[in-house]
């Protein structure tokens, strides 16, 4: 049995993997492989058609905002988002919370500029920036929130009157929240949503269209909108793979539902990080992050030996980023609670070993 | 039995399809799906490695060009080729010889001059220009290889001192050519590389960095070939695909002896196009596309019936594009000679059952 803490691409539902498997020798008893399946046939339209319905429906959103599949990832983002909102003389807000969000921020001077409104990078990133202030004049204000490398994330949304946009490709869907507050949010698919590949977008139409820059087609949200995330061939197989996770996280009762098994995941392995002699958490304790937990040990020499110890336990994953040293264990939707308990008990161990 | 002639997403080898569906369930018995295994992992890289360097031989590449796996398909590269090779004050030369040439031009006019230097509109795009001149200082000439849409195909390359570049998306490996004779290459891969989600670039690195253009970091070609395609979370899966794909055409002998099955088919289905009193084809001889093969009815009114009929055969994804009616047959490198066999019997027979 293998528990997989990957941070991204990382763990889907079993049911996930076995239908996905399945539709790839033989599609709904079509005789065809989803993966030589025209993406214009009314069988490919089917998936295209649910599964944007489900992300509406469980995001709650209203008929304001449009919900696009796209190629890429968040790094296209960095650059799409600006390119559709921000004129040459404009300013955007941005927060730096971490590397996402500091790469976010580059991409917006391409083309206008960007104020770099709070920053975590004084304190290395280890808490999320409380007083602030975003310009009224800005034409958006962009956030991170949730920081798949430092293992911080953003509890409270930020009040603000500007439009605001969100990076959420590693806490989307983990939990409630008003999304028809966002102008736009965006999410690499492979953490909570599906396979590594395509990119969702949600957008409030009504902030579209407002600058004078001519946009490439291909970059341009409303020709996907138009378009119904067909304007070009897309990722076929990777929109299945959300689909399907989509079904799976509404049978397990929703955003509500799964928020609840998030927190309760999150609170025992940070429990066990607070408790046990040998770890402690790297993040301010309001704003550890419930999908991406960093720690480290407080003898770092011993951190290769609890490396292997957890493998020969199937644990996978939980080396921490570069930057951040330790160990990260990311809990997102699809990882279950039994997994958590295993990682919990090796590190108990492991303390028991190493008195 | 099902014979697909999709124009792509299209009908792969059944050994990529069996293989596909094994490694989402336990990817080379790592316990892990391939769907959840991290693309820093030394189990992706393995596979990136491998799918560059199958290509670099297959195409018989010298260690001036790079391979890359980017995200998005060749809409993506109408944008990205001007973007990063055309300064505002330049010229480009681009052939236009249908759908898919119009809208890269129309990209490129964003970015610079596109002078259209030869045209096939005038006569709907049923035969590829013969005559025409690139000016020297045309910083690159763009052909689309072969047109999808219409199915006609550039037989001859031609010959220019101009930087060359061509989208190969519907005929990219189905025949041998000199690809280092080309400064950029791209190709989306659902056709003859592999599944949707994943583009094939290949570029020349001595022709980039030679514009004064800030490019978004994610656009730039430099940084992913820096980064050997990992500059973000590549389309896990689709790489994946690729390579299983390209393993299979290694295995069958590669270009060479795929061309002369893609010649046989393509030979086996005109034939019949241009003996069979109900079918005529509607591309210029000389210029008739081995990939996708375009063809009506002297009698447009029998259309529904033969497609009807074939569709009793096993026969799906004929039907031809709005644009040019009738039919569409692809042939990429994954359809057997026997499926073509099939539908070459289904059209003697709709002969005689309507004569």
């Amino acid at each position: 049995m293998v528990h997989n803490f990957n941070a991204g691409p990382s763990i889907l539902p079993p049911t996930v993997f076995a239908e996905a498997s399945q539709a790839i020798l033989n599609y709904n008893n079509t005789g065809l492989s989803i993966l030589e399946t025209g993406h214009r046939t009314a069988t490919f339209q089917a998936v295209m058609d649910e599964a944007r319905a489900l992300l509406k429906e469980l995001m709650q959103l209203d008929d304001d905002h449009e919900v696009l599949f796209l190629h890429g990832g968040a790094s296209t983002q960095f650059m799409q988002v600006p390119m559709n909102l921000l004129d040459d003389k404009e300013t955007a807000a941005y927060s730096d919370t971490g590397v996402w969000s500091s790469k976010a921020i580059k991409e917006a001077k391409l083309f206008g500029k960007a104020e770099v409104v709070c920053s975590g990078k004084e304190n290395n990133y280890t808490a999320i920036p409380k007083d602030f202030a975003v310009p009224n004049d800005a034409k958006y204000f962009h956030i991170t929130t949730n920081n798949t490398i430092y293992g911080s994330q953003w509890h409270k949304i930020p009040a603000t009157s500007n439009v605001l946009i969100a990076d959420m490709s590693s806490d989307i869907l983990s939990r409630q929240m008003d999304f028809n507050a966002f102008g736009l949010i965006y999410a690499g698919a492979q953490k909570n949503i599906g396979a590594a590949g395509v990119n969702v977008v949600v957008v409030n139409k009504n902030i579209l269209g407002k600058i004078k820059r001519a946009i490439p087609t291909i970059m341009d949200y409303r020709n996907h909108i138009k378009e119904g995330s067909m304007l070009n061939t897309p990722p076929v197989f990777a929109v299945y793979v959300c689909l399907l996770t989509l079904r799976w996280l509404k049978a397990q009762g929703g955003v509500a539902a799964i928020e609840k098994i998030n927190d309760a995941k999150a609170a025992l392995l940070y429990n066990e990080i607070d408790s046990n002699p040998l770890f402690r958490g790297t993040i301010a304790i309001e704003d550890r992050s419930k999908m991406n937990v960093c720690f480290v040990m407080h003898d770092t020499s011993l951190e290769d030996a609890f490396l292997s110890f957890a493998k020969q336990q199937g644990i996978v994953g939980i080396k921490g980023h570069r930057l951040s040293g330790g160990f990260r264990a990311s809990l997102y939707n699809a990882l279950p609670l039994s997994s958590v308990e295993v990682l919990v008990k090796a590190m108990q161990e492991f303390a028991s070993l190493n008195k």
